[in-house]
């Protein structure tokens, strides 16, 4: 966590969306640009499944963040204008408690002890953040995948405690294909001789099955076009060519991304948070999507998808757009013809710019 | 290996086509119909990566076989007419001389020690079970998926072997997607801790690691739009829902999957025609896919895809159909919109048996 973190704690329980309570809880957030007057400027931003809080440098953390292209003076989210909020998210282990904190009662990380989480808890947990900074009605919030996720929670949870809404290759549960996936990479830690059951150390991570979930990740979140396009068949140059080694480039591409991964994220909070998003459902009692837009919300929606993302597909974002139309809701829906996939949103600024900055002119 | 399995025995060495050598070979195969007297009605059939020889019932075996709705009397592949043979792959383990294999020189199972094995080498031991059969040109030869591949080594490696040739759900090489999943079920493989680098026994499988490659392989098999459809988000019923166990259908499905396969597939063997499967190019030297099938083959081909298939993309197909229009042949490309995705060949024989059945009439 750098330097522009803040934290907000919390010394009572809070109890959980599924039943179970913590005894305590820790908040990491950032903010960008100024709080107006009227309190009424702030837009946040909830995040997928591993970033954390720094979405953008600062001038007390000048480190790029992972939304730097985005958001910043002039960008498409401005904070000449916007008061722009990240909390890390409840359950990762990015200065949020989580799994990987340290249980007071017990004086060691929660590991698999830690309750079950739901992404309802994320946006309850967020929303302490909010009321911490006294905003009653925040201008929006956007959420690009599993933070798309968390923002219809947030709609659920708090009706008309937004504006505006900014759903982003996201959806209102996930197809069995994408539970699939997750369910895989759960499996793969699980599963590690190192994992022990939650019981893992510092010198005995489980890093072969991190490093294969976090490679199922990347096939999912990138599109088969862009590497047909950029690697093709090209052998690779600089990793061993044993004879079950890694041979052409898109293996190494893959390594070198799961390498970077392990150690940066918590296994425990890999499997509750991908655990959290499969149990998802924005319609899950007997509320449709549409009455759900009704009740929550009367501003702009903004919609967006890529025809290449096959971990929240295109068909999911409209009907997303359909529901909130249905709903009476003003709609712009972006079905974006670009080949980077589900993780679009955070490299192919040509496309996500615009439209972001035009729901928020 | 069924009671109708026949073998053949080579007891000398076999030139591998990386360089290596086997000292000896076994080849498992099958045979319906009856040979005519000009031997010149016979249809050779290459299995994907894990069937073995055993592709329809007979008299002496009536198991229902991996293809039992597409071969017999009447049907698209009509025994009345032709004589039809599957020769289980060389690498495979099932009756064929592979990884799995004892070798003679140590008597103990080839395991990691077998040489490097290559889709030609397939072809050209499948070549001696025809020339043991006296055959000389075959009426067709039939490859779905990885037996695609092994078509086109046999067209690349027997010019005019064959008359006509049907290449199912297959390509002239792998994209970087199906490598990329490839290089994840090889890897939850070797680094399963009962793998052993190859010395895993009976009783310490690297299940862990085939079962992942198992549902990895079943996820790219199938589509995401038949899950969608067929599972949704319905919970399973009969297995554990422990925190991280399965709590969907989806997971369950996999999972039923995957437990028969470990035990029945040979780790090593699985190893090896993976990365066969990987290596392989039809036009790997300076020849291109024109010239290929310019040189190699006369008469009538079968060119089918599906549209669901993200592991052997309908554009692969299209490419093959393409060139072997440029090349002169005949060609009949069927762009088939079967929601059962790569897998729809073993499945989905409305749609694949009438134009097997016609480009056979």
């Amino acid at each position: 966590m750098g330097p522009a973190t803040r934290y907000l704690h919390i010394d009572k329980p809070f109890s959980l969306y599924r039943g179970e309570k913590l005894p305590e809880l820790r908040l990491a957030w950032e903010s960008w640009g100024s709080l107006n007057a009227a309190r009424s400027n702030a837009i946040l931003i909830f995040t997928g499944l591993s970033p954390g809080a720094h979405a953008a440098s600062s001038e007390a953390d000048p480190e790029p963040g992972w939304w730097e292209d985005m958001i910043g003076p002039g960008k498409p989210i401005d904070t000449r204008r916007y008061f722009v909020i990240c909390v890390n998210s409840l359950g990762s282990c990015k200065g949020s408690t989580g799994p990987a904190s340290i249980n007071q009662e017990t004086g060691k990380p929660w590991r698999l002890s830690f309750p079950e989480l739901a992404i309802e808890d994320i946006a309850r947990a967020t929303r302490l953040v909010i009321e911490h900074l006294e905003i009653e009605q925040l201008h929006g919030v956007i959420g690009p995948s599993m933070g798309g996720l968390t923002a219809m929670a947030w709609l659920k949870l708090y009706p008309k405690a937004t504006r505006h809404v900014a759903l982003i290759s996201t959806a209102c549960s996930a197809t069995p294909f994408a539970i699939a996936i997750r369910s895989l990479q759960r499996e793969a830690i699980v599963t590690d001789r190192n994992f022990r059951n939650g019981r893992y150390s510092e010198d005995d991570w489980p890093e072969v099955g991190m490093r294969l979930a976090r490679k199922l990740g990347m096939i999912t979140y990138r599109s088969a076009e862009e590497w047909r396009l950029r690697f093709g068949r090209k052998r690779q140059d600089y990793f061993p060519a044993t004879l079950f080694g890694m041979r052409f480039e898109v293996e190494s591409y893959l390594e070198t991304h799961a390498r970077k991964f392990v150690g940066q994220f918590d296994p425990c909070s890999y499997l509750y948070l991908s655990r959290a998003m499969d149990m998802f459902n924005a319609c899950d009692s007997d509320e449709s999507l549409k009455s759900l837009f009704e009740r929550s919300f009367d501003g702009h929606a903004l919609v967006i998808g890529v025809d290449s993302d096959i971990l929240f597909p295109l068909f999911q974002q409209r009907d997303l757009a359909s529901a909130l139309e249905a709903a009476g809701c003003e709609v712009s829906y972006h079905a974006l013809p670009s080949i980077q996939g589900h993780d679009a949103f955070l490299v192919d600024f040509d496309r996500f710019g615009p439209p972001i900055r035009e729901w928020l002119a």
